[in-house]
């Protein structure tokens, strides 16, 4: 079905889906946010539960919200780091929550009824990680539309579910920003800036 | 970078992308799991923690014991299930243990100092959660060599974690079936056999 030459370019694509946190400000294709969820739900969800909910915040008084909730928390982080990694941690840019044009919040809905509770009576957790396999499609079909994509996990979500008066049964899983990137890299900004390196791949296989 | 071809075949790779419990017993190429897990560790990770461990499982024993594990859980599951809906539980056909030629446990180790816990402060879950993606990843690798996966859930993961002897730190995300799968679909069985169809998309997507 799939080809060698497709082969590479799907490796190209894992290498080029970055977390971007550098944005341009101008806005997204009409209709782009729609393509990439419709690419989104075509996930894998444990018993087809489809538990993924996307909430689209164009409000600037939301987004400001957001934006204070992320900054508190993340003088918080920064306070528990100590001498050099707390200097390194201030260098960080860790959103781009103030450039991009479109941001997307997605939650786990985990009152649905659908798939009617199969395959998440022994591991409960497969339903919220069911959206977490919807945001790596999403990533991955924004990446081949040239978009970037930047997860923000450095907020309360208890308080971005109020923010954005969302049921209380949702869990937040990702809100992320998204917009054409400023720069384009294939090595994670995290190693760039010297906060963590690639581990070796055969410290992470057992055999049993 | 990317062209409507290729996201397109991107998309193909969605469709098929399908849950297979139902696969060839013949072996998988010379170092197609590596290739598998090469490509599966280029997925985002909070931090760039990295907290994937893979163990592939090929002892006899360990195979079995796992096997008597979904069993005895799938039979408590059946039980939770009354009339129609039952009947259609014992109907499905929920792993391909019993065939495929490879078994890979894929967990996340919660002690980790990688990523110097950066990014899960407020959502510690999102470790974890960066080991769904790899496994989201891999998945499609697979696919894209014509390799079939069966995540499976219907396991007790302490037991597991116990059958398989690996550190008490590390949480089972999936287990996974690997082979050549018996026949191709592009539909979810589960909407097959009536268990779960699509939802709308439009039924997911707030605006704010």
């Amino acid at each position: 079905m799939f080809d060698a030459r497709f082969r590479s370019e799907l490796e190209d694509l894992f290498r080029w889906r970055r977390d971007v946190r550098r944005f341009r400000v101008d806005p997204l294709p009409p209709d782009m946010m729609e393509e990439l969820i419709r690419l989104a739900v075509m996930a894998p969800s444990v018993g087809n539960s489809q538990p993924w909910r996307f909430v689209r915040v164009d409000d600037p008084v939301r987004r400001a919200d957001v934006r204070a909730d992320f900054e508190a928390c993340n003088r918080h982080a920064l306070a528990s780091y100590d001498g050099d990694r707390a200097e390194r941690y201030a260098r960080l840019k860790l959103s781009g929550l103030d450039r991009a044009p479109e941001h997307l919040a997605v939650f786990a809905d985990g009152a649905t009824r659908h798939g009617h509770g199969l395959g998440r009576r022994t591991m409960p957790e497969t339903l919220t990680w069911s959206v977490v396999g919807a945001v790596h499609a999403l990533w991955l079909a924004a990446r081949a539309h040239g978009v970037g994509v930047g997860w923000v996990s450095i907020i309360d979500p208890d308080r971005i579910r109020a923010i954005l008066d969302v049921p209380v049964d949702w869990l937040l899983v990702a809100y992320l920003c998204l917009g054409h990137p400023e720069e384009e890299h294939t090595d994670p900004e995290l190693e760039r800036a010297g906060w963590q390196a690639r581990i070796p791949s055969q410290a992470i296989v057992l055999r049993r």
